[in-house]
């Protein structure tokens, strides 16, 4: 005789690593990753160039303008946006083979796309990382040398704007200086929390 | 200048431990404390005889009928209930004193009594402790040398009344045998996860 279940069935989570610019999305993705998790990590395709140490299919789908704007044409994307002037966008098929084979599935995006996927599906789990204060963040768009004084004006006004938004997540993780860890343990320990809801998320994309 | 906080407000949690007679709450609790945790554990009144090991104002505060009576007519107790002939109730000073100092605070409590709670404080957070299975649940109090046949099977009717009122409680946490620590550490990162919820819960009694 089969034995009687009492607990609501697995379902896998979309999660939602999202924030401001500046904030650490990457590496705190990068972080998950070498941890092991089981998590799906979503590749995320891009026009921007590719940075040293950055590897093509890992880190990003490097595309040129031509092959995004075909992905786009063809509807192969779950959202996308330009972000400062480069095209990034969330391969549609890869999330739906890992949600279907009972994965996890771990995106970064930006505040922007994050929205966008809270209207596609409204159970998504999203997670807003951000600095302790608003001037921790300031600071830390300012220490980046890869920004021109337009580019860094255009990003903390931005992020500023983003910090306002914040309603539009479920849950709020620091990622502080030097305690990229402690930032990775808060985000495990809201997946493992949220797999024991007694109403869980429907992640129908 | 202050620094610009981005994050919501600490605010601290009622956490109730909750479930079926005999999956373990009590054991969940005393392993809890074990571990150091920093919340302000509730102890019960209770006019149930003391069990071996058991310490008063510890474990529980042991009362007579009469001291019993004279909390609920001082209307000092959150709830109260009789629970197999024994009243046992929540004293309301401790868990208000315990909430203002900014402690999350813990209490274990049978299924009608964490109904109450949840209809005195709607955001309390509500954990339902379980075994995986109905039988595993049976079998463990069949197990209890400690009942009369009637005892039993009205425990087990009551359990499984009680399984169908997952949907009352907030998350569903399976303690199963030999897996206590595991039990404990979801409770744990539930707590975490909770406070990082943009909407912080607003526990008022």
């Amino acid at each position: 005789m089969p034995h009687t279940l009492i607990h609501p069935p697995h379902t896998p989570l979309l999660i939602v690593i999202s924030g401001p610019s500046g904030v650490g999305k990457d590496t705190v993705l990068q972080r998950m990753k070498e941890r092991g998790l089981p998590f799906h990590f979503v590749v995320t395709a891009t026009t921007r160039p590719q940075r040293p140490g950055e590897v093509d299919g890992v880190d990003y789908f490097f595309l040129t303008h031509d092959q995004f704007a075909d992905m786009i044409e063809h509807n192969e994307l779950l959202e996308h946006a330009i972000v400062y002037n480069d095209y990034k966008g969330i391969p549609k098929q890869q999330v739906r083979q890992a949600l279907a084979s009972g994965q996890d599935v771990v995106m970064r995006i930006d505040v922007q796309g994050a929205e966008t996927i809270r209207s596609l599906c409204p159970d998504a789990l999203l997670v807003f990382l951000s600095t302790e204060t608003e001037e921790e963040l300031v600071g830390r768009l300012s220490q980046r040398k890869t920004e021109t004084p337009e580019g860094l004006k255009l990003r903390i006004a931005t992020a500023r704007q983003e910090l306002k938004r914040l309603e539009l997540f479920d849950y709020f993780v620091v990622n502080a200086d030097l305690q990229l860890d402690a930032a990775v343990d808060t985000i495990v320990a809201i997946i493992e929390a949220e797999h024991h809801r007694t109403r869980p998320r429907r992640v129908t994309l």
